[in-house]
């Protein structure tokens, strides 16, 4: 017998329960077009503009304002970096029509390892996506208004706090909540930007007023390679998010990987474009980089030429999409760890999504790391940086790697030859060579980045990153490894039979003799005829009393009274329970029957005792005692 | 059948569940005599002197220096309040050999409403007890070692918490714990004491060297008897605990009341001189009421001539005799929520002393009150006093009330004539009138004394306690009132029985065909004929060989596979639970039987999912329906 449920929930006594309806990338009957797609997957991306630029500066600020024109070559290498990531992502694109992201590309062609350890990276970036971006976005407002500058932790902590509550209510995301800001992101960037070149075309555009201070090192340092190897590597930040769209291509209408690879082209030709306008025009209005006053703050009043409404669109237009960029981070973070967990590198409960608790839990530790994050780096953009990348761009490697691994093999098929591997066709492609090199050199770029990234940022924070990826390793293949046993040792093959039952006992635990009693006797009476009813008594008159209503209404059933002079209560209950079980035969099985009260007010459960949860966990190693509650409740 | 167990806890696995032994006052076969008596229920009588003479200065200090000579009269006033309740506590000690406390006295005298107020004035007293005592031998500390002044608050918070674990862990206490402290302070009181006596005799005392700072206010006020009321009020903190010995006649050895009876007369004599001496002393030394050098330290220094051995030692043994203080309230706590929990006024699993569970509650949530407080008033004794001896005079004037109506009604017997009402013995008395009397003027006195700390520390804290009250004796009420009609709707009165059960229908919830399926299904077949097995698929490849699986090892119990797209878990289930609910016929229950791994380590608990947990919590308003779970286990 088969049938589906699950699909439209609807009763109240259980909405408590009811997860959030997936997010639109999950959901199997809606798909969307480009237009709706570049807003839903590229918040984070895009965002990323509102900070890349900046940290360039601050790192080339070690060498006086002298070295900031060496933003504008960085910038153009960052370019050439993401055209060489999209480059490779298209392929990705085309051979995962149902979703190519990190881990799945790792673990189809490299193995359990590497996807381990993508696995890792991205949970880290996710975290790390929720802290930059959420402080990024509090840098943006306390730019333009000051006074909340001070409280940027507290402010940033609020914000995360109040995402994590918006995803643990469960908001319904449509296309049109991602189309909105990140649409309003695009004009105002646009805006700024065109009005800017035209400013600076028509030689009106000037220098920034009252720029931020800033302060410099002592002895500046001469413009190194190693110091240009770490202003790009701050810079590569603008690069993380843009792995989305290959995650989401079956979201997209048909042809989807088609759409998806025109929609991740359109992105990248954004986010170049604002990252190369953005660094140009800073530099031209020689705006400084400093915790107090973002980059795109000073840029924004520049061109404007006052803090008026248009200043104000651009920084609330910045400051939301951020916090998208966050938002983001709470739908892949669950989704990520319900496919790591299918493979049984996380607890198997995370692969049911639906189940709220679960669900809610994911949330929150997402926020809680996230926020000790914020509290621990002081909301710093710059402090967070150097923890970020890193993961972004090991995933980045192992997931192109695997592509190359991929065509590799498909060139050594026959032509039309078709091979399924995990869910994904493996078939001949004629121009395997040509794609394996795109991929691999897309490989070892992002090899070179993430190993310039860790080296040139190591004593800033990367090694943090770079001992909690194989911490996290460790983790997933300790919980591989534990389900792998117990599956063994619960494996039927060689296994003949249990034995029947013999016999079962039935011990019923009384509170006193009433109607909640009587249910719980009934309930026992169905389970065996070998009933013992049990009373802890602290009170000899009360024992009697229980005794004698016992001989009315007990249905013959005998009482054994424990008395507890020292008024304890589960002590004897267990002393008693394990002589029963001393006695116990070969296949003979122990039930626990408790009665238990149902109050119809929530404040009412602290006035009624719990023990059959008590009971239950002391004697949850005992495989052949059971607890059962009988619950009756007041009508 | 009957018997006796609980006496000697023993197995390792439950171990974490043992209380710890009853306190010394408790334990029926332990007695003792006068000499230990003192010691363990004096420490919260006798440690109020380290802060009580203090209290009067600093309300004096409002009216200038010259005031403070008023504190002597008042010292008088004090040790003369004294002698009332400790005559009228005498009487108390004789008619109830059994230990009566003001909740027991206000109950068997007074009605339930008296005995409510009696313990919510009882509890928030506990709660200071701890609050204003830990604060007060944290003052002392850092009297002596002034680096700790800025730290009060927490090195408070801290003793505090230690105070608390030393509580979970369970000590052992004996009447030495007691003895060595109570009798270490009462030795170095009076060689202080003595000393200064002698010092002041031979001319040689001189004044405090260096006296703390202290702020007068810019206006002096005149001495009003405002003032002096206010003054008074403070001072009646050195009253408190004396009710102790009254609450553990029992503990005594034969002639208990008359043991009891004398050595609440050395406790009161000993207490009165410590309060007339030390303040006497103190006005001639000139010592001034500060919050960061103590009266007892000024004192003490002055009469030693230095910060010697012998300074060091008194300060020691007053810090340790007001921790003593603070731990008796620990004990008191719990077993009056027992008691009052017995006449269920509080929830009723704390009728059972002796389950850890409940005792570590309590401990705990005694703790973090105090420790809140502490927080709140700075770990100022000053600032907390308004709120502590309040609760302690309701007490009082409560259980000196009970004692009169109970000569009263003693009086109205005949003689010879007996009467046994609640466990204790009323017998007439031909000199009923006589006691009635100093019973009455006990009330009466403390009744006035209530009104006149409320009234004139109203707005220095103690409304927060006239509100507190009241709210306590309305929960009390709630809670009496929820189990009255609980117990009237479960009554057997004018119940005929419930009709047998006709259908017990099992569902057998798999999450795969393993051993530990295969132990729940051998389980379930004891339960019923009647089983559906019921599988929630995610993915159809692992459903068909679920499904193959079963047919092999299923014993031929049918399999319901519920097809869940949107990879719910919970959901689906719930939904098929109702449908078989909804079919359900008259007297058919209905048993979910949930097979559950145990894991052999703990963190292996996180990664299997807890399912009967949460049914049970979704479904326990439905009292057809049970949620049994069936352990397994790696061996």
């Amino acid at each position: 017998m088969r049938r589906t449920v699950g699909e439209k929930p609807r009763r109240s006594w259980r909405s408590w329960l009811i997860g959030r309806p997936l997010p639109t990338a999950d959901a199997p009957h809606q798909t969307i077009g480009k237009f709706i797609g570049l807003a839903v997957f590229s918040s984070d991306a895009m965002s990323s503009v509102a900070y890349a630029p900046q940290e360039i500066l601050i790192i080339l600020a070690a060498a006086g304002v002298t070295a900031f024109s060496y933003s504008i070559p960085l910038a153009f290498a960052i370019v050439g970096l993401l055209a060489i990531i999209i480059f490779s992502y298209e392929q990705t694109i085309h051979a995962y029509p149902n979703g190519g992201g990190s881990y799945i590309v790792a673990r189809d062609n490299l193995g359990a390892f590497p996807a381990q350890v993508a696995a890792a990276a991205l949970l880290t970036d996710y975290v790390l996506t929720v802290a930059v971006s959420v402080s990024s976005g509090v840098a943006q407002i306390a730019s333009a208004f000051p006074f909340l500058y001070p409280w940027r932790v507290w402010v940033s902590v609020a914000l995360v706090l109040f995402v994590m509550m918006v995803n643990l209510r469960g908001i319904r995301e449509s296309g049109i909540t991602f189309a909105i800001p990140t649409y309003f992101f695009i004009v105002m960037m646009y805006l700024t930007i065109g009005l800017g070149i035209i400013r600076w075309l028509t030689g009106t555009l000037g220098a920034v007023v009252d720029p931020p201070e800033m302060e410099f090192a002592q002895t500046l340092q001469t413009v190194t390679p190693f110091l240009l190897l770490k202003a790009f590597a701050s810079g590569t930040s603008a690069v993380t998010g843009v792995e989305a769209i290959a995650d989401g291509v079956p979201a997209f209408r048909e042809p989807r990987s088609r759409n998806a690879g025109i929609t991740l082209l359109m992105m990248a030709c954004i986010l170049g474009s604002l990252m190369l306008a953005i660094t140009i025009l800073a530099h031209q209005v020689s705006a400084l980089p400093s915790e107090s006053e973002t980059l795109i703050s000073q840029l924004a009043r520049t061109v404007y030429g006052e803090r008026g409404i248009l200043y104000l669109m651009t920084i609330a237009a910045t400051m939301i999409i951020l916090v998208m960029a966050a938002n983001t981070a709470f739908a892949d973070f669950p989704r990520l760890s319900a496919i790591a967990a299918t493979d049984g590198f996380l607890p198997r409960q995370l692969t049911y999504r639906g189940s709220r608790l679960v669900y809610s839990r994911g949330i929150m530790a997402l926020a809680f790391i996230a926020s000790g994050l914020i509290i621990v780096f002081q909301a710093s953009v710059t402090r967070l940086i150097p923890l970020y990348a890193i993961g972004v761009f090991v995933s980045f490697t192992l997931s192109q790697a695997g592509m190359a691994h991929r065509w590799w093999k498909s060139g050594h098929l026959k032509a039309g030859e078709e091979k399924v591997e995990r869910g994904s066709t493996l078939r001949f492609d004629p121009g395997w060579k040509y794609k394996m090199i795109i991929n691999g050199f897309g490989a070892s770029v992002t090899a070179v980045i993430a190993f310039v990234f860790g080296a040139t940022k190591f004593t800033d924070g990367a090694w943090i990153v770079i001992i909690l990826i194989p911490l996290q390793v460790f983790i997933f293949s300790s919980i591989h490894h534990h389900y792998r046993r117990v599956a063994e040792r619960l494996s039927l093959e060689h296994f003949g039979a249990y034995p029947r039952i013999s016999r079962h006992r039935v011990i019923l635990l009384l509170g006193g003799v009433h109607r909640g009693s009587l249910a719980a006797l009934r309930y026992a009476r169905t389970l065996s005829d070998d009933i013992t009813a049990v009373y802890v008594s602290i009170d000899p008159n009360e024992a009697a009393k229980i005794q004698k209503k016992w001989e009315i209404w007990g249905e013959g059933v005998r009482l054994v009274i424990l008395d507890s002079p020292y008024r304890l209560f589960l002590e004897p209950l267990l002393e008693y329970i394990e002589e029963i079980d001393e006695q116990r035969q070969a296949n003979e099985i122990i039930t626990v029957v408790v009665p238990q009260f149902v109050p119809r007010h929530w404040w009412a459960r602290f006035l009624h005792a719990r023990t059959a949860d008590t009971l239950r966990k002391v004697l949850l190693n005992r495989t052949e005692i059971v607890v059962t509650e009988v619950p009756y409740e007041v009508h």
